[in-house]
């Protein structure tokens, strides 16, 4: 028995996505059809995951179906975006069993129904597995959250804690062995991030600058700073550490997941500070933590409980294409 | 020396795109931030090429980057819209050359500058070679072209000629072998499809279907016919080949890649009688072809020059996903 494209399309991804109605036509034509409310702009992103890079290919498929999305919809957040409308291109081998694409298809809407995300259209090929994901959201007109309004003098925060997702990674490699409880809690955190939807629209009229923790908060926190044409200062005493991170890891080891590991998905932000008691009245106490200062001295500086510099390990995770060598052109 | 991911972006994919006055914020940030015009609906489509699946690995590049743009603007053909912003999610291996990459986005580009189409976004991966473009056009409101509007007596048409991206497949697979110019002629037609976005959005107050023929013929039109429900008869002798297809194949041959080869990107639509006189002053004349009519009957029956049904070896391209027959819940 074989499943055509058509087939695994009406049976899991057509029907069953929340219905909005500024969708006039979703799935099964050759484009959807769609109405953006009147005075907002559109936010676009798109996001892959690669089998193999972005999650091991033995991932739950419910796990997969619940990032993927997620981390679209972070990127919702870092903008103060209302999300609405996803695309899902699906690239999977020809021998992915029904079930893989019915447990992929139940995590993808679990978190789609959180946040009222159409499903409006696709793609689905053969081939390695890859999960590309679009989305679109509304944002109203001049509120969205840059990267490039930072100012000297603004202080950096985050939300919830950092690191997690890292010893959630080096957990699953097996490079250190958790008590079962701990484990599913940082693996959680890998696999199933929070998109910080919320917070990222509390902060439109108040945030200076935001963007999501995807690949570290130092190459992350980087992108503002160059963005902004500012540096600054993170002390490392204040670094969010989850009990987790603090209980089973040096502290100078759980600093350097905190730094430099990926897949957090915790907004990294900046307020000015005649913006800060707005800020303490728009986000709950203790979901957000103040790490350090914007400045005008350009680079980023880590500094200890002692004031000492520290360099961390990593500076967290990029794609690289290496160029042939024996490429004449290069 | 390697390309890291943002340096990528920032020399192939940032500035040398076309500008739209609509696009508030472009590449860059955590998401692209544009305006939807007013009365208008957005077309949102998302198409994926593989490597080894929807092209050749040793593809020339700016061919791949052509192509992968041309088949979303051809799903904007086939609803009536005009394009205007694309995404782009790009995996490719680590060994990737950069010329490969410059070649890739001069192809790219090439044809996003000839529809004025903005890159708002994208990311950029490593893995497997895996292009996916999502496209959002607009239509002006209650005006898209559907699947669903076919009805019994409708004239079908097709933009075009059919079957030469096929004959282009069959000549680098190097199943048959044409003479240098022919050669070059069909292949040119499977890798740099021309998108026919002037007569889709030509057709938006006179055709009663349409859909683009990605597929192949039999394949495409039956969605037509199953989102209508109706059937259809198509007249092989009507079918539009062309020249090279006439010389190069016997009559039969020719038809069975005019029916069920993919990758032509000609528009197949349904018109009623009484539009068929906007029909021909709507769209140049030689451009399109009548080959058939809607019918009551449901299937398709394809008839040749002396009345006798006529069976296609193929139905045209799905991808299949096999059930892994070991599988306890399948």
């Amino acid at each position: 028995m074989s499943l055509h494209e058509f087939e695994v399309i009406a049976r899991y991804f057509s029907q069953t996505f929340p219905h909005r109605a500024d969708v006039i036509f979703g799935v099964g034509d050759d484009a959807a059809l769609c109405v953006a409310p009147n005075g907002m702009q559109l936010a676009i992103a798109i996001d892959t995951l690669v089998a193999g890079v972005h999650f091991p290919p033995e991932t739950d498929p419910k796990d997969i179906g619940y990032k993927a999305l997620a981390v679209n919809l972070s990127d919702m957040a870092a903008m103060g975006a209302t999300p609405a409308w996803m695309t899902l291109a699906l690239t999977c081998p020809p021998d992915t069993h029904e079930n893989w694409l019915a447990h992929f298809s139940y995590g993808l809407r679990e978190l789609a129904e959180c946040y009222q995300v159409s499903l409006i259209g696709g793609d689905t090929t053969t081939g390695p597995l890859t999960i590309t994901i679009q989305i679109t959201g509304f944002v109203p007109a001049q509120m969205a959250l840059h990267r490039h309004g930072a100012q000297p003098g603004d202080g950096i925060y985050v939300t919830g804690t950092l690191g997690d997702a890292g010893l959630g990674l080096a957990s699953i490699q097996q490079q250190l062995h958790l008590p079962v409880l701990a484990r599913h809690q940082v693996e959680s955190r890998l696999n199933r991030p929070t998109p910080r939807l919320r917070e990222g629209q509390a902060l439109r009229e108040i945030a200076s600058s935001a963007i999501d923790i995807s690949d570290g908060l130092v190459a992350d926190l980087g992108h503002i700073l160059a963005a902004s044409q500012v540096g600054a200062s993170i002390y490392l005493n204040q670094l969010p550490l989850s009990t987790i991170l603090r209980e089973q890891l040096s502290l100078e080891a759980a600093w350097q997941l905190a730094l430099s590991a990926g897949d957090d998905y915790e907004l990294c932000f900046t307020v000015p500070q005649h913006q800060e008691s707005a800020l303490s009245k728009a986000l709950v106490t203790g979901s957000y933590t103040r790490i350090g200062m914007i400045e005008t001295l350009p680079g980023l500086r880590c500094v200890n409980a002692s004031g000492q510099p520290f360099i961390p390990k990593s500076k967290g995770y990029q794609h690289s294409f290496n160029l042939n060598p024996d490429d004449p052109d290069n």
